[in-house]
């Protein structure tokens, strides 16, 4: 039986991270796989979707080119069957990308399901399609999460004969329905609804809170919202789903039944982390709810065994289980390192962008923290008024009077999702908001309202 | 004669801004300015050159919409004089935000032209157009720049029958030229070249030196020129202009004349500090080959008067103004500020877009510094691959060995003018290479190639 260092099971994000910074280290390391390197969000999440997203934006400046002085003759389209083909070779590139480095870093790549077996003298015995064992000194688990799948009168049957989509089949499928439901708006939601909204489905939103976008600042969700009704898309909000059928979905607003007609339904519910089989009770893993409990240095209740990204449930994005990995790996390495998970950004792909990061007015009053908050339109970018024809974008700033820093950043409008790292960086160095004063921002540039924000402060 | 407490010469960048944080402070402020608020810059500048780089942007995507499987069907073309028009209305817009920020911070907007008349028992003495007189205990300079006119045989003609023009005109320009020659290979020149070969033009850029893009890394110019000579731009470099006729431009390379042949010729080989006329001897203000001489306050030699933007010549950008600006009313109001010139960005906006600040790896060694490169394809950024079909970007990161600390970036590719400024927070807060590992990147994002190129540093 084949001892290593450490094997770490799941290849998405946290654990094929984890894997090559252990592998770059010196470990001796395996990497478990079942499905494909690179895990939901390279394969069928943020990445894949980003292609589709991004097609709908050409098709957006296509159909809205006039604004801007640009004359295109003629009715534009979508070839989705082309899209899905582009999104398969970008998933194929960057696969191959993850494949490479782990390689460079000398990590064993295996794929099959991996299972717990118990310990031995030489460390945790990991079966492999249960065939092949292997033992290591530690472990790390990041098996992951799978799609949420409530117990839903014709659900069942719905994902058996394609009707209902996870994110899974979604971004496979090779043709526009006509009318397109999403049940949950959320970020996933969301972006797929923007989606097929841009290439000419007719869509619908089904969401059980009175809000979308979940966590997000309440008023960036709120425009967020207006503007994707402006496309066209319907949102039903405080609705119930109560049962698929053939032709669509139904759901409960105040107290009456309602159908909303489909001819392909997206479930986007939320996920659940994925312990199911792993053998997790073979070595007395805690779980809480379904999800490995781990500490700030990701490890669990079992000496050696760690657990990063999604299948420990605290928040479910690639880039907060790349730095988990990284504190685990650290830990192992012996280098002092803790998960913080107070900066922690977060993007919405929909056209406008939304960025955020940190504590909302809100969150921060829940905890007790005096707060004063900071808006501004995004008309003071004199980049956004030059690229844009619509002006509802924001940049709303939260700041720890005490402290007198910045404790959070919430924007909606172009390329947020891309300078929202700035504010991250200001809010982990703990800068002081008459020092942010000096920094210099590049003119013009969207980013300038962070800056603009920051000086508007009473 | 009515007394201030500070005069602002010129209502460009450096000289709203000073004002409106010094009526914002409760100074008795005015502001005069020649021809309209927002200067250079958001009237013939930077910010309008932004509105037609836009709708290039929306031409050029709507051209390789097949690459995103968008099925565009006919030819697409410009509107050049809807874009002439859009871009009006956005300065526009933006000129009466400026009035309005100076408005509401009580500052007495003035339109005409400043002269320094001396100096009696309240202050400095300025005229407006030669005929009313005011006087101010404290002056603020910020009369900008012009574009440099060389003394080349015809310019002077070109430039009165419309045949050449600068960065003023070539804005109002509502027709495409078939052939469209550029004198000056910086970052003016290239954006324009850039936008007329998108709409339609045969560009070619004529430059004296034998790179592109003045001072911005050797090699982020390189991928620059290749990809703007693939859209079919021509660039003659180490040439020198030596003649304008009245079809083309004649320059010597190698010791022999050639002519570029052209239907409009765009003259931008830099800007060159105005002090022309504006009474500074009066005071006797010193001044260095035609730029006024500050030091880190920004105050000159002259008790009470300071220099901001261009006029001073230090580095030509509005955001440098907008800083010196506040460096100067802070150091009038007796707060300490120094200005800074080692973390001030720089963006180019053409397509891809380059995003600088600080060191390359070239002026950080003539500075004697030990430094290390650390140089990455941008295809390591999963947003970047799914959103473009060429992936030429690269990210380079200078760091300083002793330190271990950031001291330049040099990145080209989709976004990149939006998120350096992430990387001046890192440089200018001397962040250690270990905690900028820590910080957390939003994934899917073009942005987490400062992550990964920080992972790559050796």
């Amino acid at each position: 039986m084949e001892n290593f260092d450490l094997i770490v099971i799941g290849g998405g994000p946290g654990g094929y991270l984890a894997a090559e910074r252990a592998g770059h280290a010196g470990l001796k390391t395996m990497v478990v796989e079942k499905r494909e390197f690179g895990g939901v969000c390279l394969n069928e999440g943020c990445v894949p979707s980003k292609t589709f997203l991004n097609s709908a934006k050409v098709l957006d400046y296509a159909n809205h080119a006039a604004n801007y002085g640009v004359k295109v003759e003629g009715k534009n389209s979508i070839d989705q069957a082309f899209v899905v083909e582009r999104k398969n070779k970008v998933v194929k590139t960057l696969v191959s990308g993850v494949k490479g480095q782990l390689k460079a870093n000398k990590v064993n790549m295996k794929m099959g399901v991996a299972k717990i077996e118990g310990k031995d003298a030489e460390g945790y015995i990991v079966s492999v399609d249960g065939k092949e064992k292997f033992s290591a000194k530690r472990l790390i688990i990041a098996s992951g999460s799978t799609a949420a799948c409530p117990p839903i009168p014709g659900l069942k049957e719905g994902l058996a004969s394609g009707l209902v989509m996870t994110n899974r089949e979604v971004l496979d499928l090779k043709e526009i329905p006509e009318k397109f439901v999403v049940i949950g708006g959320g970020v996933i939601g969301l972006e797929m609804a923007s989606y097929f909204s841009s290439v000419g489905s007719q869509v619908e939103v089904i969401e059980m809170l009175t809000k979308i976008a979940g966590p997000t600042e309440a008023e960036i969700s709120g425009i967020l919202q207006k503007s994707l009704e402006k496309k066209g898309i319907k949102f039903n909000l405080g609705c119930k789903v109560v049962g698929i059928e053939a032709d669509g979905v139904v759901y409960e607003k105040d107290g009456k039944q309602v159908k909303a007609k489909a001819d392909k339904i997206l479930l986007s519910i939320g996920r659940r982390a994925f312990t199911q089989d792993l053998g997790l009770e073979t070595i007395g893993v805690n779980c809480d709810r379904g999800a490995i409990v781990t500490d700030d240095k990701m490890m669990t209740n079992v000496a050696n065994v760690y657990a990063v990204g999604d299948v420990n449930a605290k928040v479910m994005l690639a880039h907060t289980a790349y730095r988990e990995a990284e504190v685990a790996i650290n830990n192992i390495l012996g280098k002092p390192d803790r998960m913080n998970y107070n900066v922690i950004p977060s993007v919405i792909y929909t056209n406008p962008e939304i960025g955020s990061v940190g504590e909302t007015e809100e969150s921060a009053k829940a905890k007790g923290l005096d707060v004063k908050v900071a808006s501004l339109s995004l008309m003071f970018s004199g980049r956004y008024v030059a690229e844009n024809t619509e002006y509802d974008g924001i940049c709303k700033l939260v700041i720890n009077k005490k402290t007198n820093t910045l404790i959070g950043a919430h924007i909606i409008g172009s390329y947020a999702g891309e300078y929202i790292v700035a504010v991250s960086a200001l809010i982990d160095l703990e800068v002081d908001i008459e020092n942010i004063k000096k920094l210099v921002f590049p003119h013009p540039t969207v980013c300038e309202i962070i800056r603009e924000t920051v000086f508007s402060i009473k």
